[in-house]
């Protein structure tokens, strides 16, 4: 028990941890269904709940918080539930991966993390009705379909006994917007707004280092309207409390923050907002000899 | 530990697990406190927790929860604190089923699960105070009396060493209204709405049926004033988007919902509101012809 | 894994479990972050959430949970991160008590805890960065620097691998204001309102006794203003619905209360908020002959 389960190792007696998020919120009872299933089906098996507070049929939310989770998960199977098409041809399906095992709806949501993990080594459509639960309608494939394929694979059934093999090649992208440097700033977004107030947007640090600049100096952000000061600092620290501030953040990206405060509310921010970031130079600001 | 553990099978070297119910929402640390007692005194203990935002006091929505989670949890022990009566006479109770045991306040927030887990064999009163913790005051009874009890139970102590019995047809009710028909069309009520604005009445597909519609046809439902027609389909995918529609849920009662919206709100549906459900045609629409 | 796991014995085979407080809240991934990092590096290790939903930056807050929470807790390392000066000077800290091991930042938040399991033993700076995570970026420190150590002493790694020694005496402490006499009156504050509206004061029954007031009396709590009279009661059921009440609480502290209801919104109560408490008499109440 305590030693790491490997993915090759899963058996009913050793089963690997399921790694799970979902839009159910956790007011509702839908949570502790899905544990209660996995519980049964897979007896000893560790549940992690990664979130379950997604915006309600918000697949790219989903997906964004899957990706910033993934490396830092065990081995498991990651059972991931935003499936606002559920009951319709959308299809449910396992993906396999170096690590472990995907399980969702094929809407997107798992594609960035698949990535992530080093991409698919096959998937499978969850067709074989003899792993599902009987129901009286087909509105909780969360409780029906996807946990008991979830403990499936997490007490080693093969991924080829829960349906038809399909083209790992075909399953349904999730489109994340990729900056781009056009005439001396970079054009990028929000992906996402934390419980504190940090924009975390799309834009790497070395798109801004190609512009010459680096922790230290000033950007100008802009928001639709006229353009931002703020320092690109390393920490929080680094400017005094109140103070709007940039800096790379936890997953390696551009954030845009306020010390002790809320960056987002601040500069208007949410997330598939536009933002464009560049030196401070560029706004005509003048250039600070070093 | 990764069998499943049968109820008969419980020991302190095998406990139980205990699923965990209540209203002390996860803000304040009161589940944690739970938490921690349960796995002092059953250490090895899984905890399932079921929900913890069930509206503060509110017996009945708490009673409800529990009965639709109940048959998909292991054999447990289910721990259950909605108890505005605390410090009072109210009972504190345990109940045997044939998979596990209840443990909670004798307030009605038990029957129902009571009975869709087979009915109770046997009950006592917690009143063996050498299972009780010591406190400096009468008012978390969820730490002090129940947390203990489901322990005890979970490691295998006889429920017999908890208390003097009780006879089980005398516990607190829970009256939930059962739907009528009446004049050709159903009446009945809204049990809950769930994190995505859809409304669970307690009227069954079948008391429709009685009045010859089936999914497929169309519905009028009558909230307080004049009729609102929508149709009855199998799942979400049949409607268009923004679309009211009606369809049996995941517990197998009719919903009132609205496709990727909220329908409760539409309908100004919250739980205890009275709703009327009748085949379209009895408000005088044309009877189509299939 | 059924038996519980006592400091001394704690090693990769059997993990002690990790009990867990923060400020991140439940929305984001920043919990199942730490807790992966935590079952990859301690497998088999059980973690228990305290709460996540400590107001962000509410060092103070967040040790009042911990200090409510602490003496229910097992045998455990407690990982309390709230953190508002992640990436400054502020010291990182592992500190060893009689039954387990505190980890966070040196900010005040675990002093009061450390001091109700006993007082340290012995602390340490975590700056062998041999057990930290690469990282981005300085802005994680939960899941970089304290859940890295958190696992590696429920492992059993000693306390001195983990960093520099310092002195416990010199660390950071939380000042919690003390309830005075004063004037036939006892002048305190409000520490904590409870989701059910139940504001815990920092007064003890004890300081009131001295004033000749026992629970069956009547007393007057003054917020500012005119004193309100309210009787304290033994439990909530000793007054009538709807009707305010004051109580020992479960931790032993005086809580002002409604039957059923919001005290704390009824009388203008918040974290902070200076409350005075005398016998009902001071005010010019007829005292009642017993």
């Amino acid at each position: 028990m305590a030693a790491l389960v490997h993915k090759a190792e899963a058996s009913p007696e050793r089963p690997l941890p399921v790694c799970f998020l979902s839009d159910y919120g956790r007011v509702d009872e839908f949570v502790a269904v899905c544990h209660g299933v996995v519980m049964q089906l897979a007896p000893g098996c560790s549940i992690l709940d990664i979130t379950h507070d997604i915006p309600p049929r918000d697949v790219r939310a989903g997906a964004l918080a899957l990706l910033r989770a993934v490396q830092y998960l065990p081995e498991s199977v990651v059972l991931a539930v935003v499936d606002p098409g559920v009951g319709t041809e959308r299809k449910a399906i396992a993906v396999e991966v170096e690590t472990g095992w995907f399980v969702g709806p094929d809407n997107g949501i798992l594609s960035p993390a698949v990535q992530m993990a080093g991409g698919a080594l096959a998937a499978v459509v969850l067709d074989n009705t003899e792993f599902h639960l009987q129901t009286p309608a087909p509105t909780f494939a969360g409780r029906d379909v996807f946990s008991p394929a979830a403990a499936a694979l997490a007490r080693g059934v093969p991924l080829a006994e829960l349906g038809s093999p399909i083209d790992p090649a075909l399953l349904v992208p999730t489109i994340l917007g990729v900056a781009e440097t056009r005439g001396g700033r970079v054009e990028g977004e929000v992906l996402w707004v934390d419980r504190f107030g940090n924009a975390q947007t799309n834009i790497e640090p070395d798109s801004l280092a190609a512009l010459g600049v680096a922790p230290g100096s000033s950007l100008t952000v802009s928001v639709g309207g006229a353009p931002t000061a703020l320092p690109w600092r390393r920490t929080f620290a680094d400017v005094a409390p109140g103070e709007l501030v940039a800096l790379v953040d936890a997953s390696g990206l551009l954030a845009l923050c306020r010390r002790d405060g809320d960056g987002a509310h601040a500069l208007g921010l949410s997330p598939g907002v536009a933002v464009q970031l560049a030196p401070a130079r560029a706004q005509g600001t003048p250039v600070r000899i070093r």
